[in-house]
């Protein structure tokens, strides 16, 4: 079983996922700037869901980019990844559509959580797979960023139910960090 | 006549079809955690599509790994297994949005059953193709996973007039087992 | 400019034209099976379209397989093409969804009219790049095929003014003659 | 970090984008041409919208064929342009549906000005990752076209509150220009 192929098909489904989430911002009708207003939240909430899968897909790039071979549990820890993404233009929609109250709030922070428990699940295969003392293993290191945010999409659900504004902000703050290029990433891709 | 191109495509249309089957999640309205309670079918029907498209893409992927040349009828054998995994989304939205009634399911079923059959047809126009003794029939083996679930598949059409919620169980039940990693392709994905 | 990065930018395009018809199989409410009958002509109408989109990525790939090098207006020609495929759900959706009436049948056959239109105009285009003396322009022939299909196209506009069904049969028709396996590729796609 | 996933990301998801945008032509109900008339305009826009994201996918095409590596904010850049190209569909329905009204034109060509933002941003991180005196940044040039093209399109968002065809009709021109081949291209794509 080739990499390539599992690579391919998780470009297209994720191309896909960050691309239907548009079809959530519904067209206004109207002839002045009012008619944009109500489109606000659904517009950030569309921003933010861009840039998590985004995210998430640089990181799977990255990550099969280490990999050397694949088989066994790892086809379907990747479905199941996907499957957790794939859930993102309707967790979006649910938020942006009901002025960010405190249920979609929290299953948006909970669709995000599965997200990185899914994720983890495909590190953990592919370490299977490489063996603990592997070049792979290796690279990928302690992967303390991806344990943290994991933990405060947990804390956001049910800080949801408190203070729904404050969950998405934290979510937010999340992806900031992730947006900026990892420097041993980024030593990496440098000119040898 | 390259399999690239075919794989490509193939990846490309299986994608799509995964994930647009979310559109049919329609975004419900409401604040509190009863908005989602008409949702649970919807959403099993979906998890349970979202497993069957991706076991046939898996199969898909590790069949083509093996084949070595494709022509004459392959290309339409392949469009039609496409024409009727494209109808997966129309079908899982029938039975989700009726309250998992006797026609929808078995129309369900119905949709799975060509499924299999158009598969099947490919595997034969492969075969046809490579010649009985070559590398390709072998591996392929006598298939006996296939012909079981075919026919369960073709069983649970007239179950589902008489008990549409075992003839989904049924479904889920095949779709399990194909999701446990065949051992004896997990063996040929280990490193040599 | 590489050719391969055209053809994966096509078969995407097609890849998810052929697969968002399917949105326009709205999913319907019941639970006997009276519930189906209007969708009848709406699911012969994907299935026709299903097939022809198919058709046009099967000669694009046979067409692209002996492609050497791209430049000049072939980028644009091929984008010409897409739009008007781009167009056939859309055209699916209104013959389907207007008890296939006459304006919706001929529009649908306009759509196909300029597809094939724009196909010729690609061709065109391919052999400029080429050469007329070029292996490329051997291979292709006189497309007698492609010729007739353009006409028939033409003629069943406005037939659909007069008999909607007959111009319907002719154009599945053309579609029945082009998914018999063409004996030149069957026989060069055939191991040597 | 190869450049080929980036590619066949960004090709997925502006394949998408150009093809998702003909969901915004809802299929009319009617029996005579009359039934046309009403979307004439959405067509119009749908066209010019398909043009434009054509445009797009061929420039990134053009330069990242001369690109020799990606790295730190490359990634981000290019998601940064894919997320306001992922607008253009909604942009589109916004213009077409609303009778060309000032406040959807002002909001397509500030959609576009942002397009045409991130796209200058991708080139600096471009150039930035290989240098000043590379051969990736000599072969860009002055780029005085995509200056040009910018400062229409910012021009073209006060426009649209005076004039909103005049606006649309300068958008189109630009189009228009981008269109015809470039002559450098040209030359580079012919056989040596």
């Amino acid at each position: 079983m080739t990499k390539g192929r599992i690579e391919a098909f998780s470009d297209g489904v994720i191309a896909i996922i960050i691309t239907i989430m548009v079809l959530e911002l519904k067209v206004p009708h109207g002839h002045d700037l009012s008619m944009l207003q109500p489109l606000i939240p659904v517009f950030l909430c569309y921003a933010l869901s861009f840039t998590n899968v985004g995210i998430y897909w640089a990181n799977h790039h990255h990550m099969f980019h280490a990999v050397h071979h694949v088989g066994g549990w790892v086809l379907w820890a990747n479905l199941h990844l996907l499957f957790w993404l794939s859930l993102m233009p309707f967790a979006t929609g649910i938020v942006g559509e009901n002025e960010l109250g405190s249920v979609p709030v929290a299953l948006y922070a909970f669709d995000l959580t599965m997200c990185a428990v899914s994720y983890t699940l495909l590190v953990m295969a592919l370490v299977a797979q490489h063996g603990r003392d592997s070049d792979f293993a290796r690279a990928l290191g302690s992967d303390a960023k991806g344990r943290i945010s994991l933990a405060i999409y947990v804390v956001s659900i049910p800080l949801a139910f408190m203070a729904p504004v404050v969950s998405l902000m934290l979510i937010a703050l999340v992806a900031a960090v992730w947006v900026v290029p990892d420097r041993r990433f980024a030593r990496a891709a440098e000119p040898h």
